[in-house]
């Protein structure tokens, strides 16, 4: 057990998170008896993480000491930074702050989880300054792929704390959202006490271009096409389908909205009014039937080549109500996230296949990143000025290479952090240091369990994958420790159907064989695992794979 | 059953391939009675093919026509054009034709297969040509990411061929092979009747970089790095070797070879005369253990993150004779095939956090491809002149670019065919046109089992990867239904150790509830599916997982 033990003038700064995206999950500041927390995401899980839904954080430490957190503050709505809210909420119904469409998308969680009516989420504008113990923090807003993207300037005893967020310095946003470079900029020339910045697009030389863009290149496809348009996007990017609305609405088209996030996050947006789409423009199922193509525009879900997605339907044929017909447009207005490379690239190809022009990324620019690369983050550093630097949000290697960035520009290298998950780094008046480091796990959620899917579980999953299993069952009379009858053989994912009565056969021959003598004095144990040896060694003999084999020996 | 008829004076071109990658792996060209193969390649399974370890070509349509096959032409020692050729050849055992490197390289595996006396492999120079019934193959080089590359003049009565294989041009290559435009400008004079060209990357603007920018970048590291470097590539991109032995003779240092098909390609390349490998700049582990770290660089395997390779091993510290030390330098000269992104970042993350310097190709131009991009695409076009075009090496996307691109240069839309595997396009002096569709399935090899795992097997293995498995075994009186004993219950990857009791106790009961009752009159099928309903149902009420659910119930 870890004692939080911020002493006496400290700072504590302590990343969450796990799977190499450093800080992304959740970042806990520490002064005397209380901790403020700054978002609480979640991460998705990798291949090897087989069967998994998703990872949250470990919240053991803050088990430890319970009355250490004060309250969460929530910078943007996407997954990595609002995922894991309702988890940590469960455990710690703390007061939430953040901006109006982050609570709006932090409530469809909440309700998700019968958490709605407990927890107490406040709306915060830029600007306003929210106290908790010694902390003051004020919202400044960023301009990042989702509207309503803040950061937060956490004033400390010790000096202000710029806690980025995700962020790119976009001079031409589409939905009107800039980086606050004049609030940063004050900060800076008051003394900044930290630095805490996404380090996302680190290894990327340059500035992001601007979304303006992108605005541009999507009325021209839409204007363009010969026929129907089918726009997909991530469904947090509301900024991107009121390009294609008002893409739409100048070129005299109409809108069919399909998926479920992507129909949930535009109704949402609409109500909260971040999104303008008036209603003549949008139609139904029914209308778009009708509709004529060259005056259909179609936005949808499935950028990532999500299995159930509708993009992926479309590809695959298997889409209720859209099949890919001539003079198609498809334009995929996002780039893989690192993992969906596979999938992305298997739905361009079945779309091409079905017959339909695809645009994408790499053949127009129809999509730009939602973070800073390494000129921006340049300018952040050069104006905010802080004595300490902790690169955030990120890859170990990005976190490195922001590190580098911060001394490029004339950080002493013992100022800059390269934190891992749980440790704690310790600021005061005289310097910052790495003090301790504490548990900061991550806990895989399958289903309902949370945390009980551990590692054994995981390489048994990869095991049954891999080469599938057979299980030999058998009955033995307890009073000569004869076989009662012939063992009863089934496998699955181990072999196909040709081979499966020979080799089956051949396992109960091995049974028989080792039980179907005289009388036994039988060392079950001893039995059971001789039989799964010879089992095994039997089957990879035959077939050299390794199914996982389980004999099972019925004393009857 | 297909019968191969190519009429009289007919050419047919049929791509075997699978997976999107059409006609990388195999292509048979027609005439009269004969054919010959170009290629014979296997392709990787994705996340989706569990367990399978290769991906080979369905031949039922030679087993169908056994006389068809004539011989084997093989363009360069790539797996993807060669790693199928084993299967290929114990089934026909034609001869086959190559040049010196591509032998060597496919003598391993034929050695593997016990097939080195059977098969006959003939070298064949550039400039030289092999007569097949009415075909004559006359190779010529190209340039491409490993020596001894060829595409093929295959003459025809109806006219020549061009089949490029991979293919990029580079007018500074390093190991000195260009390709062959002004072969390639005199079979366009003449009049070429088919161009089959690499579409690997169609949607690429501009021109791939020579490998000389590639040397320069990788002298510069190694001449510079303040310690060890360690330089990963393709085992097979034996100039990539070359460049890194090159840069460590001139700056006086010695070179470690580790990884099992590095140090197999280095020896093999070194006997064939490919690489010059003077023996006092290499060493053997012992030498490199009391090397100076700053005259020292080692070259590996794993530059795509293979779990096991040199690389990686070194990146997650369990390599045996390489642990990270201050002042390394890792250099990864090779871009991730796509699928790989993950693994290969998981690799530089770790090493980072080892305490190295890690160069990859996002932040230095450590590697260049293998292929033509669009402006090289339109000088072959351009030069060769052809009546008609298929693309073939690339996914579908790609062919589909590659298609739009000859039509842009001028060539009418119905002469251009993108083909899917097993499609026929016959040409006669007459003109081109899809007449048949073959069956060119794509055949799973996991361990001994060549084509015995089916789409049933592997969705079995992806729902015991996803969820684990549950089984449940009971012992029934034969005399009057009651159940012997308690059920054995036993699981694996589904749940962990905590809940485990819990679990297993109800689902024991739903047995004793259906089994323990009063005698039944049992129909052993419906009370099995039953039993499995109601488990499974259990199960998913109380986890929301699905395992896989074996109710097993003996009568004894």
């Amino acid at each position: 057990m870890t004692q939080a033990s911020s002493p006496e003038g400290a700072l504590r700064v302590i990343p969450f998170g796990g799977l190499g995206d450093i800080g992304r999950n959740m970042m806990l500041y520490e002064y005397g008896d209380d901790a403020i927390a700054v978002d609480a995401g979640l991460m998705f899980p990798d291949d090897e993480h087989l069967g998994v839904d998703i990872i949250i954080q470990d919240y053991s430490y803050l088990r430890e000491n319970p009355d250490l957190l004060k309250a969460l503050f929530i910078t943007h709505g996407h997954e990595d930074h609002i995922g894991a809210a309702a988890f940590l909420l469960r455990e710690f119904p703390v007061p939430v702050f953040c901006t109006r469409l982050t609570r709006g998308l932090l409530q469809v969680k909440l309700k998700d989880h019968k958490l709605l009516d407990e927890i107490d989420v406040q709306v915060v504008e830029p600007g306003q300054t929210i106290h908790v113990g010694d902390f003051g923090v004020e919202f400044f807003s960023v301009s990042h792929s989702i509207p309503d993207s803040a950061g937060m300037i956490i004033k400390t005893p010790l000096g202000p704390v710029v806690h980025t967020g995700d962020f790119k310095i976009d001079h031409t946003p589409v939905m009107g959202q800039h980086t606050d470079l004049t609030r940063l900029a004050e900060v800076g020339r008051e003394g900044a006490l930290l630095l805490c910045a996404d380090s996302t697009y680190a290894e990327v030389e340059g500035s992001t271009p601007s979304e303006q863009i992108v605005a541009e290149r999507l009325e021209h496809a839409i204007a363009n096409a010969p026929g129907r348009v089918i726009v997909t996007t991530f469904a947090s990017l509301i900024s991107r389908v009121q390009m294609v609305l008002d893409a739409a609405v100048k070129h005299d088209k109409r809108v069919f909205v399909t998926g479920r996030s992507m129909v949930n996050n535009v109704q949402m947006a609409r109500d909260l009014g971040y999104l303008e789409a008036p209603d003549q423009v949008l139609m139904s199922v029914r209308e778009m039937r009708e509709h004529p193509a060259h005056k259909t525009v179609i936005v949808c879900t499935g950028s990532q080549g999500e299995p159930n997605a509708a993009l992926t339907r479309i590809a695959n044929g298997s889409h209720q109500h859209i099949t890919i017909q001539e003079d198609d447009t498809v334009v995929l207005s996002s780039n893989p996230v690192p993992g969906n490379e596979k999938s992305v690239s298997k739905n361009i190809n079945g779309l091409f296949e079905a017959g339909a022009n695809v645009i994408y990324n790499r053949i127009d620019n129809v999509h730009v990143r939602g973070h800073a690369a390494r000129e921006e983050l340049k300018i952040v550093h050069r104006i905010v000025q802080p004595r300490h630097f902790v690169p955030m949000h990120g890859e170990y290697r990005h976190l490195v290479m922001h590190a580098h960035l911060a001394m490029q520009l004339g950080m002493p290298a013992d100022d800059a952090f390269v934190l891992e998950d749980g440790d704690v780094l310790e600021i005061t008046a005289d310097g910052a240091d790495i003090v301790d480091e504490i548990s900061a796990d991550y806990i895989y959620v399958d289903g309902l369990g949370v945390g009980d899917i551990d590692h054994v579980v995981l390489r048994d999953r990869a095991h049954l994958a891999s080469d599938g299993m057979l299980v030999i069952v058998a009955a033995v009379d307890r009073h000569d420790g004869k076989l009662t009858g012939p063992p009863e053989v089934m496998s699955h994912g181990f072999i196909g159907p040709d081979d499966e009565a020979e080799i089956y056969d051949g396992a109960r021959r091995i049974v028989v064989d080792m039980l179907g003598g005289e009388a036994q004095s039988v060392n079950w144990r001893e039995l059971h695992d001789n039989l799964k040896d010879d089992l095994a060694r039997f089957l990879y003999e035959r077939t050299h794979r390794r199914p996982l084999v389980l004999p099972v020996m019925l004393e009857v």
